[in-house]
């Protein structure tokens, strides 16, 4: 029964004279429903928290401690900071040294901006725990929570009273010559193929599923989740993806052919993108701007959507609150108006 | 217990430390599963076929003419065409004529490009049977089919030996100063806001989900489905969006903000593009370049996902398919390549 | 003698092995030395200012008659403004109506934005007056002057010591079917061709020099004056172009051909873009956003740089002011930076 | 009394109320005359001529032998290849090798596409001889001649029955952090700084003559000639340049800041690119894509238009054959006309 209801669902009818509408299935899951809500919920009451600052900026680091030492004193939490934020903080003896970024930690707390949520993720290759950021920093698509009125927030956050955003990553693979795997990582923002110091376009070729899609003479490719629409693909032209979007953007850098526009793909695919056998140079590619490996001769990068999401605490869930903050962060309405055409 | 499904599928726990993973939900389907495949099932024989031709072109007019005495002779099929084709047809005096796009039509036959299609849909603003088109135009996004296998295709069609792909269509109402909703119209490719003659700007407010978002001082604004991504969208900076994706796009035309870029937002939400009340002119809606309107002072357009989405029936589901055919169709491969930099 | 130093202007030498470089020609002046520079220099004291301010603003109103009674008072000069500016200006009864912007006014003082620089220049379709502009808006490209300066600024003004730009206009023709011109304006910022409310591209011809370059399939076409590439130009995606380059461009409006990028040609040519005697549909033409005109199959719209630049008195000569008012007034420096790629 | 001229054309007059127009000046050279033709004329027969092929092409090796040996033999010339060509043309042993690109060549004839002549320029660092270029690539930007017409169009030219288009080139310098310039080059298409492998974005101050501008956070900046706005400049946004327009284009490369767009100046300025001392990483700069070179912080490089510009024989001087060359090279009416909006 339950292998037939499955069939059912991969293979909707679609029938002619008598059928009244697409019959519901997942038609209703993916386009009439909002993306879907993820509520909080501790078996346990967390006790292992992880902090995170921004560098180099006192109002973080003099926030942190406070923040801390509440943490500490007020809920007895165990707070975990990484060597450098605790040089900052020499007051508070009790924080541990964060060693490992393996699976005890219960709850991340960013303080900064949107590249300190970007480098708190970038420590967990597998499960990320939820994480609450505080904006300490100008660009806020990442970070929805207000420092002065932590204490109320994260009481919410640590009694389970709040939701999460998932957001996806990419599990990218770095495959050589021969098929075989020699790195594999998890991309937040994009992962990026380009040229490097070549004074050749680089010579890419793309594939999805496995099947040549086209070769692209660029500067590079940017393969970016909906979250890094707003960065690096937006600037080499790039739409503005939904978060809540089951998407991947493939984005070229300054393409040769000019009607190479930025394509955005299920997240259902697998891409892949590799230096030809009989390129006139090789490639690079890096991951959230780290681990730049360079690409030789008939090498490839494999991307696919990973098994390991983040999911970001927000304050809303509303779809148009997004879409309102690039109006802000964009600045939208800040060129004058002009009186004629 | 239903009730609690329903929560649970709502609000998916994301849990601290125990856990290993978000657990299995939507998630599987949104991000992880290809867009669902639709099997062509017929409850009966279908017997009632609409055949429609692009426009002034004798190829396509001679191949109706074999096409529609097969189906009358060979496979028993009551055919039906509008009032134009049957003047370019008199030898075939049994076909009938369309009189009224109601439900009795089990399945759509298309000799022409991509405007074909959207034609025929734009006869059925409620349910659209499916689609077969043979390609007779240059564009074939949306045309998969050659006419010379027509014989071997049409029969594993009318046996339900097909798949079909669900195309979105967004619904439109236009809504006057009152709120009253004067027109609807369900769309394909895009609804237009423009300016049309005006010398200034329009000034649009647009909301998500009933949430101000932004004012957009442009030539105009399109709301595209995917589908309709690599039409009007696609000229005015779009990017090319897979038509599995449950999304749509809000792209505007000539925006006087450099910095307004094409968004991509999830299927689900309700857009509203409204014109101010103290807007100094007023602007005009098209759907699919059709049904223009002019839009007061106060009035607005309603855009959501429609519930009378267009099954295309398709030669092959995979995904690559649609990435290969924009590359060919758009000829990423054609300017030469140029030595250096 | 005279004959032959212009033949050789025209066709200078370019010479085998005894040549040391190209021969000093237009070359020098083309590409070496920096866009002339005007001296405003006055035969007779000026004793006629028209002056113009920005709509239903009540501090340039306010200034307005302080400047105008200073004038008249302390300069003895007659002042003249439009008849809807003396509404405003009851108390100052002495002001002259400007019933014929003929060739009796010496200067032009404008007081608001780029707009209000705008109108006056389209009062005077042949010869134009010096303009003298008082920033009251935000764009202030066009706008140099700091009002609270202004007794400072103009008596240096009616002095002769200032420089004047020069800055180019566009002669731009309708001509019908029959090949007759039917009219005739100047242009400061651009002339548009579009397809108003037609739900078809519009097909325009284009010429350069009476030899057919391409057809253009697109929402319309833009050329603009260096001085328009900050305004619609801009918006359409043309490159921002220096003033004092003698350059007209091309932009096209959202074209289907993705590769078709915006044009710029030297001041030189004479364009002209002709609806098509085939075309499906007619097209309007606007300049500077006025005098909107219908254009039927076989009419078309010549343009070529005009005999009557406009002068406006500015305060540096120097390129690199106007390169850098871009970065201020486009928020150049304005968004984050972000950490990563 | 020349002085008195030179500083009326510096300083022209613009009148008030007497003045009929601006007066004739560089005015009309800059804005109503075509862009100078220049013959070219020789003082004696020219004797030495340097040939270039493209590289590893059969058919312009056979062309360039054919060619060679028409010189030699028909027109008593003396050949010169350099020691590549030479090792493809054996046969030829009284083909001179070109040691030395000194002012002993008369004239260059290239054999290929565009990046021949690119690299033909590349070898004259200061003047260079005039330029035929035949086609035997599929850009043909630079390439008007077709080489079977090879000996009407050469006796033409040998005895100066031709006309040449000068091509501006840039003079680039490199200035180290004491101000000493270390390198020079000349380049004919662009001069590109890039980040290289740097994971940041490159933050690169920006000079017009010695006013600081702009910073810009991008992957780079492109300084292009005209001639050099339909190669890479393009693909990073830029618009296309008539190649007489005295005129440098500032491009830059996927800014961060989204209103940052390509600014077309005049060829009279001084830029001046830095790499600011406090810059978190170094930049590199190349030249028409050679003499890669790491710039620290501190550095710069400071461009002009050059003394050293680049005569190409054309076989017409009409201005509207560039811009209908551009029609044809990137494909304006290849994309398939849609019908609706």
């Amino acid at each position: 029964e339950n292998e037939e209801k499955k069939t059912e669902t991969d293979t909707n009818r679609c029938k002619g004279e008598h059928q009244s509408s697409i019959e519901k299935s997942d038609y209703e899951i993916l386009y009439r429903k909002p993306p879907s809500k993820i509520r909080l919920e501790w078996d346990s009451r967390p006790t292992k928290i992880y902090v995170i600052k921004k560098w180099h900026d006192d109002t973080a680091t003099k926030s942190l401690a406070e923040l801390s030492k509440w943490l500490m004193d007020e809920r007895s939490i165990t707070v975990y900071a990484d060597k450098d934020a605790l040089k900052d903080l020499p007051q508070l003896s009790n924080i541990e040294e964060l060693e490992d970024a393996s699976h005890h930690i219960d709850l991340i707390l960013c303080l900064g901006g949107d590249g300190t949520v970007l480098h708190a993720c970038s420590l967990f290759e597998e499960n990320v725990p939820p994480i609450v950021a505080f904006n300490f920093g100008s660009m806020g698509f990442l970070t929805p929570f207000e420092f002065k009125r932590y204490k109320e927030d994260l009481n919410s956050v640590l009694e389970g009273q709040c939701y999460a955003k998932i957001r996806l990553r990419l599990e990218c693979s770095v495959v050589d010559e021969s098929g075989n795997t020699t790195q594999t990582h998890q991309v937040f923002n994009e992962v990026v193929l380009d040229r490097g110091s070549s004074p050749y376009l680089s010579s890419l070729n793309c594939y999805c599923d496995d099947r040549m899609i086209t070769n692209v003479q660029a500067d590079g490719v940017i393969v970016a989740t909906a979250t890094g629409s707003t960065a690096y693909s937006l600037s080499a032209g790039g739409s503005l993806i939904h978060p809540q979007l089951p998407a991947m953007l493939f984005t070229p850098i300054c393409p040769h052919s000019l009607s190479f526009r930025p394509v955005v793909m299920p997240a259902s695919v697998t891409l892949k993108i590799e230096v030809p056998s009989d390129s006139s140079a090789s490639a690079f590619v890096s991951f959230d701007g780290r681990h730049r490996t360079e690409l030789s001769k008939g090498m490839s990068v494999s991307i696919k959507v990973s098994n390991w999401p983040v999911p970001t605490v927000v304050r809303t869930m509303e779809i148009g609150d997004w879409f309102h903050s690039l109006a802000v962060h964009l600045n939208w309405n800040q060129r004058v108006q002009q009186k004629s055409k």
